[in-house]
């Protein structure tokens, strides 16, 4: 299961100034959910069922008050690793967790999937407004 | 013969929200029509008029209640295999069965089509208005 | 001399949608022009003056009533193989000759010339309002 | 079903040299066959089961008294477009058709297939011996 | 635990000929093992010391009387998800349970790891010698 | 401890006309603050603790009166080198201090940082208004 | 020292239409002022001061009433091959040159510096207004 | 025709030491014989039967007593302009035109053509033994 | 100052099979010797003199008894960052403090260092006879 | 004039063992000789007929004694800069004068020239044997 509680934060240390944090998370690793049931799928990994999936994720934000602590965030994106869960809903999910516990100006997640029967998905998500973008 | 009722859908998981997914399809293959007629080609294929064509197939949307379920998307672009059809035909006729399937609040679909005689197509066509795209 | 009466179009199959037609004919070949002076050139091949130049030539369309056929712009493109003219007059003939037969909503020619003198040339012109562009 | 009755050949115009011909085809593509059965599986396209398989064919060969005409070689790969082959077996296939209508010094066919299951296959396999290789 | 049972084989279609198998696999995820303790640490994949590896993993071998079956070796692949395992103990494990299973006449495993503390790691193991590759 | 007394500058030689500067520095190298403390941290490079930093600095300018001397940016940017610093912190204190002593029209520092934990990330400040950015 | 008067033109053969030509010169070279001291500098190549400087100068712009001549360009380029000069004077020198004799309506120069001290610049000016962009 | 007659030499100017020289040529293009009848189709480039054909020419001998001369070269492949020739005959008759004229120690020709029909073919002749090759 | 005793080995744990270990190290930086003194230079840092020097070490090795603990070699490596040593000797005296430590059937160490001056450095060594190469 | 007197040596400080020595100049520039006659050319650079050459020199050697010194050999090859001198001549020249100066166990000198009149040329010449060369 996703464990949110493991995302912590540190006082962003410019917080006067509009400026963006953008991170590639390239090892992300999620379960396919079998029979479209979602939720902890950890004895089935070696089933045909549900089948591995991998993404690149890439986060950006501007802070607010304070910034996700990385190594945090390395393990909150591990706790999804055994996890039955659909694409668009693991990117609005990590969306939501992380704009609740960081509270960013404005975030965007996207979750880039590898090659599944011959297609490739990219889901998109954002939540706020990104300032000041047209001068960065 | 293109086969939308193949097309399944499930529902947005995210509805309150305008996010974006996109799907790359590198396995699209038609064949080219023989003599300019259009249709079934089954049994063309081994003669040189109508030749294979081959692109990928570049899908972007918002959803709006419905997601284009994937396995079902790929089934569904396996049935033009032995259709013969013209590029611009094939690329806005994959957005009308989508549209109307799909119901998105913005779609577009471009075919990127391999080397033909010396010259690349890409056709690109979309239905409706982008959404909030300033802010992805 | 370029041919233009050898460019065929075939009726826009969903002239009701503005979409775009995009082709690149990486193969175009003509000659530079002897003492500056335009003209047919094929005898003059294997001399110095007259030497060969290479481009790729990129051709962006919205379709109004009709579409371009491929072979037939395939054979207007051989036609300069043999033919002494200029970088700007050849990407700015080409836009006229499709422009007058194909009519298009808006088109664009974009000839990307091969280095010559240690010196690479890309020239861009088009023709008419591009349609639609933000949501493509 | 492969037609290898559609190869033809021309006399080899450098029959004296020990030279090398290479031809790389992207666009070979059959289908995976059905409940490990091989045979026709036209019908099978838009099953799941019959999905499509697609690859790079690479074929590398020294001519004897002739060579492989390039339109014959073309259409006879086509031949494979509706056929349930396994990858092992196509390469092969192509090998032994082609030895025994071109006869060459050597050959090597090696087909390089697209992800399937999350893995990549590449099969080499080839006939004779490579003359002269040394000076190449 | 890595699951060697669940390696099938196929009767290799052209025994009668020496050619080459090659496969990538680059979803191959495992565990760091937790303080040096390799085994099953299907409960630390949320903590900080048993941390995922990723790697691609490159197979390659001349089969004998028998080839492996696609499928199989994928869920093979994925019963390392969740164990805790040395790179060098990975790759010639793989290499041993392939060739006790599969039985080739020679076999190359080759473990691509991803960067790990600034170092990138790459294993290469191999069983039996190599036939015929002069020719290949 | 950075220093930016070692920052000179000339004078802009075409103060009159709006034109950018960019300048990529690709071996900024500092080290990661033991233990949330920031500040000299020489002694401690070879622990496990103060682990180096690398990163590329892409930094863009507006000059007003005047320019930033190449090698003095160079000295100025080295003086990280024994410095245990926050990413956020070294991209926001290279900006003031280059806008302090360059008193530039606008300014940008982005710093591409390298892969640490899995995660690649890219911090980007900038401070001032781009002039006539939309003729560049 | 730059040769301004090298530069020659011919009459714009389209200068009805707004179109833009694009040049990429990839072999610029001239040396580094000794001493800050800007100037010929032909006999001090050989010495460590006047260091080379190279560089791909791009050059952009919408013809007036004429268009640069390529050869008397690339003379003129080869003018500075001995000067010593700052990298943002050249820049600027070479866009004030360029637009006395060739009068456009818009032009832009991009000096594309190699590694210095391990820093890359790149320089950009303009002059003028770019018009109709949103159309090409 | 080609015209062996263009090329020249110029004697090698360190005849006593094996070394090696190669060339890229990469705008050689000819015409596809029509009907199979080889000869001059300067008539025949606007139909299409006689199609241009496009290849790179890679050239390297190692050089005996004379070495060929890069502009005589250059006029020498454009004079297969407007011929109608096979690509093994192109390649091998190149070798034999600059072996005879030149008289290296070895030589290699590889012509790398053009996709045409989704086919790519790239075809290796030599003559003679290649000397010394363990130390370059 | 190089600390050789940072370096840590574990048991092979497959000593009775000759297989490879490869490790690419893109982090190793060093400084240049002041003066040519080689030896502790971290007060020199900021000074011009002592500039940094930046490589990528790639390690290849046969192990024998043992193998390299990858936390411990990062470890000795960053040990030379505030050393001033030359190229060569950097190289060697890797090759030689790892052969003592790990005592492998065969290593080669190369330093690929990044552009200074203008001119980029390889430097390749090797101790011992590599086994059984012609199978892996 | 090349000033091979430019060259200078240090003792090599590893000469018991064989490792090798590659240097990457991406920067050399020289003249065409004008007419034919090689020489000063430092009054044609802004003439059409002396053209500016640009290349690459890859340098690779087994050291004996002693070491080049790179800023030596930066400053030699300057040298260059305003010598009109055939490729081949270039090539061998700087080979001739390393060798004489650094007596090397083996030494190659690689050309890689910028494409001219639509060829690039590389020349490639060595002098010794070299040693132990299968273990590195």
């Amino acid at each position: 299961m996703p464990k949110p509680q493991l995302l912590e934060t540190f006082p962003n240390p410019y917080a006067g100034r509009d400026y963006e944090i953008h991170m590639d998370c390239p090892e992300f690793t999620s379960l396919c959910p079998l029979g479209g049931i979602e939720g902890d799928a950890s004895d089935l990994a070696a089933l045909e069922g549900g089948a591995p999936d991998f993404a690149t994720m890439r986060i950006t934000y501007f802070p607010g008050e304070s910034c996700v602590e990385l190594k945090s965030l390395k393990l909150y994106l591990w706790s999804f690793r055994n996890d039955g869960i659909f694409y668009e809903r693991a990117v609005n999910r990590i969306l939501d967790d992380l704009v609740e516990r960081v509270n960013p100006k404005w975030m965007r997640v996207v979750g880039d999937f590898n090659l599944r029967g011959g297609i490739k998905s990219v889901i998109t998500a954002s939540s706020g407004t990104r300032p000041a973008s047209q001068d960065l």
